[in-house]
């Protein structure tokens, strides 16, 4: 079965179109060689089948492949026609009347029902899936056919390819270490009273101990990375509303991890009378009443920490001599509703990280991504001495695409940096600690920022998970400071008594 | 009118009472003289006023005015005619049973009807206010009465005083200085491209400049306050669950300003299919649709930064040697529901607070406050050189219960740090941009903690606002480092340099 798209409409006439019938003859044919196929490859584009008059109507049927998609063809129709027989004749085009809009599509297996609006119908045939929509003139403009097409094809691909395979390739390692520590570091630290559990799942209160060795990494990210490149700290916000997500592209499908906000209806103190009054009587919060009394969720907790940034810069055109922009943030938290169950500091709800963002022309991010490789690697070999190693790592769809990936010469992408945890055993699985991605044009184009000379702008972001840090240099050297790298031991100093208690 | 509770009840007997008769007649008249007036003052108490056996029953009416409340004497009562029936009758005593249980509370003002459980009638009447309630033994063991008493009477002097009257009792004022600049900060700092707004409500996004002059903040109260006092930093959580706003008392009031957090149901990426499949091809988020798929809220983001860190210290006794606790956090944002309209960063949805906590005994406490107004008046008098003043607050009710506040030798109650900004003009309301709180034994007695000498824990708090220090130091000095205060510009350092645009 091949891809295929099938629209039968008309066009709304202001009078009969019978004294243009030769004229629209003409144009309908011309169209189908020219107009038509303008953009598609050879021998493809889209095609009038069947075309007749009406008293107040034309009415077509128009098919199409990939190219020049039907939709975009009635539209292209249009314009010629309110050109061709507005003036001649005097006959103006009220607008586009669809009567079925049909899309075929090849796949290998069944798919479930879309439940998305401009769906009417959906069957799945033999070799593919027949679709009809239920859309208009404005539907069409807007390109809801090529989403909904889109979104079909993303289900097919992963309903063959499973939706969480990633390509993984291995770009360096180091060489293997002695690991005497072989303990779970969160245990330990329990234990050793340097932390203990926070009231909400996944969540943890850091004693001083665990806070001293949290503050010694940052320090080491500032005074051997942030500052020698000459990143700039800013402040983002933390509280993400939907706007940002749809610019960042998150909106997508970060639903199922997102801890959501909503506001109170209203701050009116005797709106919320009855919730402190219920409470005051029995001392049980009414957490039904007070679902109904919020409004809907606004957006949600900071999950991937850069996209409020890039709000500071959403809709403005960088100066020539104002790139890269190289900044970071490190003043709040990013909040992800895990899978459940007991887990230690590797793998929380409420995380800590300091995020790096880089903007300029693809050479500069490009560079700026290798300085950053080099300082990391600086950091991990000579500071924190730990067993790392890092790969690329590749969605399976865009490697399967080849548009990103591993195809040679690619740079876009993610470089996962990973370690060896001693107590998982010696084939228990790396724990991702860091990244560093080169992310394209994605960033600047969602959120519209030009560069003056017009040259395309990408960009880049790194983050550096703090707990991760700590499950990976914990877990590798162990709590005492006696065996601690000495580069790490003179950053940290002493570290401090934790809070006792009998 | 008085106060006065009335309770008519009968304790279910095993057996009929009748050969008790006389025994109980008995103990009845010795305790209303007796057990029903212990602890409470001359003459006061409760009392049996009507009394008769039934065949499986002894009925009772019992009046009291606010000691010995009625629903304490029922339960006395219970624990004496057990030992006495039990034992010599053989007959037991099966439970309480509520017949009708009313309150009549003096006002001056006619009341709305409560919204809560447990009340089955509310009625204004000449002098007061007459409540029946509908409750059994195990509420009256609960001490339900007691809460819809005190939820009564604070509604009562709320309508009395007005429910956000304070107290304000000025401590000390710096002399008044010139203040050549007169802009409003925001404003300037907006011109001067330091910062920009959001995409929420009341949030800003800092560019390198502002960060900078917050970083300074930070620094300074580390250097001159946290380090010298001894105050070990630790990472309090940023998530709120209900459980410790319950042990903080925050559950009491603090609805209509909380952005609520809600997980959702489940991390089931076919749960939210439709979700983002509906996103995908309308290009809008069904906000109303996500609220049905995420849970009720099960707390909120950081309103008060220090109840999440007593999680760390609930259930537990401290050594003696291991007081006082001396601990501060700077690892997240707070967030609060403001009144609407266009504010500036004085007053903002989501800020940047240190937070600094002590815990010790009363002695101990109050020094800790004491050395913190001495830094503090240090900062701000030789580093940031502002013009500000100190004021005590109390809230009206603890002025008026004479329990707190500003009688005599009271300690217990906030230090509010107020300054002027000049281009508010020479009558403006001054800011709030810093305080420091005693709070007595209400945390650790909230939260459960305990002294291994057996003595009273209090303790204290202080929030160190940075947007507010930023208001407060900007408006009265400008954003040109050349006017700013030598003290002040030797830590700062140079300006970074901010992101351009054309």
């Amino acid at each position: 079965m091949e891809l295929q798209f099938k629209l039968k409409a008309y066009f709304k006439t202001g009078a009969d179109p019978a004294p243009a019938k030769e004229a629209v003859t003409a144009l309908f044919e011309e169209a189908n060689n020219t107009l038509l196929t303008r953009g598609a490859p050879e021998g493809q584009g889209a095609k009038i089948t069947e075309w007749k008059l009406g008293e107040d109507r034309i009415e077509l049927v128009l098919e199409s492949g990939r190219y020049v998609r039907v939709h975009d063809a009635v539209l292209r129709l249009k314009k010629v026609l309110v050109e061709a027989l507005g003036k001649r004749y005097r006959i103006g085009i009220r607008g586009i009347e669809v009567e079925s809009f049909i899309i075929q599509v090849p796949a290998e297996r069944e798919l479930r029902m879309l439940k998305v609006p401009y769906i009417k119908s959906m069957e799945n045939i033999e070799g593919g899936i027949v679709l009809e929509l239920e859309v208009g003139e404005a539907e069409m403009k807007n390109r809801v056919p090529d989403r909904i097409l889109t979104l079909l094809e993303e289900k097919i691909d992963a309903a063959r390819y499973g939706a969480k395979a990633e390509h993984w390739n291995l770009i360096w390692q180091r060489e293997p270490m002695e690991h005497p520590f072989k303990e779970d570091p969160t245990q330990a630290m329990m234990k050793e009273g340097w932390l203990k559990r926070g009231a909400s799942r996944g969540q943890w209160i850091h004693g001083p101990q665990s806070t001293k060795v949290f503050r010694t990494f940052e320090k080491i990210v500032f005074e051997e990375l942030l500052e020698p490149l000459g990143y700039r700290e800013m402040i983002f916000p933390k509280l993400v509303p939907w706007e940002v997500w749809m610019k960042s592209g998150h909106a997508k499908g970060v639903y199922p991890e997102i801890y959501y906000v909503c506001p109170p209806k209203t701050r009116d103190p005797e709106y919320w009378e009855d919730v402190a009054d219920y409470y005051k009587v029995t001392h049980e919060v009414p957490t039904k009443l007070i679902k109904d009394k919020i409004g809907e969720p606004i957006g949600g907790m900071c999950y991937a920490q850069c996209p409020p940034f890039w709000m500071y810069v959403t809709g403005e055109t960088l100066p020539n001599d104002g790139i890269p922009v190289k900044v970071f943030d490190r003043s709040g938290t990013s909040h992800r509703y895990e899978s459940g169950g007991i887990h230690g500091i590797e793998r929380v709800d409420e995380f800590h990280r300091i995020e790096i963002v880089w903007i300029g022309t693809k050479e500069e991010v490009i560079k700026c991504a290798e300085e950053l490789h080099e300082r990391y690697m600086h950091i991990f070999n000579e500071i924190l001495d730990i067993e790392w190693r890092k790969a690329k790592v590749t969605p399976w769809f865009m490697a399967q695409e080849g548009l990103l990936g591993l195809a040679e010469g690619n740079v876009v992408g993610t470089t996962d940096y990973e370690a060896c945890l001693p107590y998982r055993g010696e084939n228990g699985e790396w724990l991702e600690f860091q990244n560093v991605s080169i992310n394209g044009d994605k960033y600047p184009k969602g959120f519209n920022v030009k560069l003056q000379s017009g040259e395309e702008l990408w960009s880049g972001c790194s983050g550096v998970g703090l707990e991760r840090w700590a499950a990976v240099f914990l877990a590798q050297k162990g709590l005492d400071p006696e065996s601690w790298p000495e580069e790490f031991r003179k950053r940290v100093g002493e570290l401090p008594e934790g809070i006792r208690f009998l």
